[in-house]
């Protein structure tokens, strides 16, 4: 009798099934949401490099895409050797005691996180499926500098970069709020990551910009040179790339799916989630319109993105009404943003600054508005620990790369283009210049 | 003991381990099949973009990107605000009480489907979910009419429509069988679109043409000038991503996943679409070789889409070889269809009408073929009932913009190209024209 | 009270919830990995797709596309026809008797797999997961062939080979080992299909290339001529793309997600999957630097692919670290063989053999080293045995296509482009050529 009854569902039976989700089933649940949000928030890799290479000009794809492989490649090896243990030195997540332990035996790690003592222990989820997700976060933040950096910077001095990033800055400043460590104590709110992972990414990138100076011509006279990117859809398939991701980056974050409270609240971030994103889009739609006359899809394309990052410090607790308007703060601040930093003689070539780094501060700070556990003092002191602290490691590295190698290409090879001067490789060797 | 058991699966153990499904897991199984199905429906908007933006000439890319963009934002703001509410005219779907009434608290919407009154009710997933895999089915009936009236609207004629399709149109036809409305009543199927969002889209592109005119030079002297899509790769990205997403549309729509018998179905839905889809690109593929001598890719890849398309009306019942026929029948008619608009100098820049319109007619009738409890009654009265009235509300609308602020661009600016004269920027700015 | 319990989740009142996870979820959950893993492969034709079309020539790119959704399309028919049935003998999996007894029926597929009799014959989730799964696996080895054999073999020669291969040779050889054939009883493992799907399709790529020939001018007075790919990004993309779809890959070749040890080891599975491919990518980094002092971008998408193709026999014994460095074996093996083939004047445009064919020897002899199950014997026989076969096969089949049809387009034809000669149809026909 009872077998037959499952196949019946809601409709009738329901006085004789049990209700309660089995602790097994919240323990495959929530690895479930870690898997689906990993491979989201990987596929977010190619949206970057997408993006960037759309919004770079033609002489320099190749070189954006060879970046954009390597860096995702180098955050999988280094995040694996260093960051990962370093973000969460708990025993029990600890990388090393679980998976080199497991060669060749496969025992161990599915034992972790089974029984009454595990629970206490917070192994809620399989300790492979919460590495896969977390690796996908550290690798986002190198994805934000490479686009800030793009068109002059060396590929190794580059590379070596986004090691020490992933393998010690982002780790360590992450690990101050989501390893239990001191900021996180203080009351920092930050649910998926705007100031932690779309800051750090944009102060990082900030940084670099700084010390490696703009591009040849695009500051002359006093005016912005623009030097549009060299193919629109490939930007445009990217940035709906990051879109999708993002449903894994803000909806995994909520770490579980085994409750009905929890696929509630990951169904919250979703709907919030993408109503941010179009809040950003259609403000800067509207913004460009008004100033410029013309609406700039770049801007447009930004201002989605904007409008993704600065929903991430918060995604659960607004409406849907609120989340509208805090994405659309973001892609106001991007249509602003932008010839700010021209004015201050920044050059990031696809808007990486305003994009993660001024909303996310944005994003990070919404969270007073929509959740009363958070404080603006406390969001405060996190954006600026956490500012500060990846402000100064990251430009100890870049001065250091700076007199050991050189981080910028010679003035021949960048006005040749990175492709054939680094690489001697065309992205698109038979369409000639116009 | 019991601890321990999970462990071995079905193998041993299946005598103590229970066979139901306990209540809150179909709950948390049916949210996860929306989200799941959400975000791949999402996706969608960029199969849509990217096939469209392939399909169109290099001057009119930017634009085309910019409209599908900018129509995803103002779909999800617009079904948020209006659409929903429209559509499921129930208080406990509403998202007016639901999403409003959570500023700022979490509780309700975790409350709502938890219990035995929400059972009763139909809550039987997360409210969230269900809104996040609605609005994709809204907004991808916007994506469809963009590409019919591509290369010579005016932008933002354009996106005043999608406002009122998104908010009113779509909303009011598709409740009339979703929402519980007459046309459901009478005995209509339609799984999961083929007239009620394919169609509609159709119907809408249709109208919009006629009204609109063709392109300048499309037709002359009583023969059809080609002009051959910029970009074929990016059409033929776009097409497998609406495939893939396609399984999420149909998938989703069996909307449970909670008992065996459920996800068997969702199985079999994810395999009938994908040999429609195989199908009709196949039937095209040798069609157009039989007729042309030479096979024609944008037939094959709009051949796999109205394979796609006919199978949304019914994907369960068919067997696979059914749907298979059913798609190629979908493949067939884009073959015969193109070239007949084309005699009634009816301009689809894309194909969308053959697609959705043509092909979502066809499927909601093969409905007959496979399903015992639909009529050929009741099946054209949905397509006549729900088509008369999309075709008139659309009519009304493209008439209005038309007098009030016109919807065409002029004539010089249509011969440069919409990205330079309505947008001021390049797709492709270094790629010399041929 | 039972009622309220679950959402406090683990936290607290695990006293009073089971642990078990019951029967139907395990057989839900089952189904489930099918369908994400399902459909993760399925977009992997999208990324043959791009990879392809990316790195052929401009003139050659509509036929590449067209090439590979017709093999898409051919592959689910033919695999429903014939190859399930022969690949899985046994009836409860056939679909015959389970599909085609549905029409119009849907009865009995849900039927199949429920019940205690179910448990025995091993249907441990639904037949339609299943077979959608295991077409995609089928579809894989088609793509693998059509990139080696680019730019001068005939459409339709092509395409009845990708008949052959989806309906014959990939089924039966595949039998030998997942079918419950004797090279899987000899003790061969291969996890989710180092031989048994890549090297197969890359034999098949290889005998094809050799009786094909290479292209014109590819190999002239002992030199072989560069002839770089049209669009870099694109090639790119379809990495990503690739690297996505292998999630789904390896991961649902688990088969199981329904106890937490089954979901541990998918969880395993994904990030060693990632890793190996990082390890590929990063090897050909640095080898093609330290080699030709300039790091190359195609050889690093094809070391990523590589350490993919390598994990593949062994996604889950491996710890992370050793899972890297089987990877960056597979992108050592890329940058040493890519070379090697060009000496032996086999032309394989897109470097499938060395990804796939030699990549996937390496991966399935690297299974002993962490597989204490895994013998080298039984290894080395499964790929000798699996190897010949389809040599033997794949040889008979293009020399009989060679004399029948002819098999190569007229050396004007491939001169001038397979897109003007045989589709009449440019990919780009704005862009002038350089």
């Amino acid at each position: 009798m009872a077998v037959a009854m499952p196949t019946l569902g809601l409709a009738e039976g329901h006085a004789e099934v049990p209700a309660a989700v089995p602790t097994d089933v919240v323990w495959i649940l929530n690895s479930v949401l870690f898997l689906i949000g990993g491979f989201l928030v990987f596929f977010m890799a190619a949206g970057f490099a997408m993006l960037e290479a759309g919004l770079v000009r033609g002489k320099n794809v190749t070189m954006q895409l060879t970046k954009n492989v390597a860096l995702f490649g180098l955050a999988s090896i280094f995040y694996y050797l260093i960051g990962y243990n370093l973000m969460y030195p708990l025993g029990d997540w600890a990388i090393e005691g679980v998976f080199s332990a497991l060669f060749p035996a496969v025992a161990v790690l599915e034992a972790v996180g089974v029984g009454a003592d595990a629970v206490d222990d917070y192994a809620y989820a399989s300790t492979g499926s919460d590495y896969f997700f977390q690796l996908m976060f550290c690798a986002a933040t190198a994805s934000i500098v490479s686009g800030t950096v793009a068109e002059r910077i060396k590929l190794w001095p580059f590379l070596i970069f986004v090691i020490i990033l992933t393998s010690f800055i982002y780790p360590l400043t992450a690990s101050w709020t989501w390893g239990g460590g001191f900021v996180g104590e203080a009351g920092f709110s930050d649910f998926a990551g705007s100031t932690i992972v779309h800051s750090v990414g944009g102060w990082a990138a900030l940084t670099g910009a700084i010390i490696l100076g703009p591009r040849i011509g695009k500051y002359k006279d006093g005016k912005t040179v623009p030097m549009p990117g060299s193919n629109l859809p490939l930007a445009t398939l990217g940035t709906f790339i990051l879109w999708l991701g993002w449903f894994g980056f803000n909806g995994g974050s909520q770490l579980a799916m085994g409750s009905i409270g929890d696929v509630a609240d990951v169904s919250r971030i979703f709907s919030n989630t993408n109503t941010a994103a179009a809040g950003g889009a259609i403000a800067a739609l509207i913004l460009t319109t008004v100033l410029y006359k013309k609406p700039d899809l770049t801007m447009v394309l930004n201002g989605a993105l904007a409008g993704l990052v600065s929903i991430t410090a918060e995604p659960l607790t607004p409406s849907l009404g609120a989340a509208t308007l805090i994405g659309a703060v973001g892609g106001v601040i991007v249509v602003f943003a932008v010839p700010m930093l021209d004015k201050l003689k920044i050059d990031d070539v696809v808007g990486a600054i305003p994009v993660h780094l001024i909303a996310g501060i944005w994003g990070t700070i919404a969270v007073v508005f929509t959740n009363g556990d958070a404080t603006i003092g406390a969001q405060l002191y996190g954006i600026v620990v956490i500012g500060v602290a990846t402000i100064v490691m990251s430009a100890v590295v870049w001065f250091i790369l700076k007199a050991v190698m050189g981080i910028r290409v010679s003035e021949e090879d960048e006005i040749t283009g990175l492709d054939m001067s680094e690489l001697g490789m065309e992205a698109y060797p038979e369409f000639s210049k116009g």
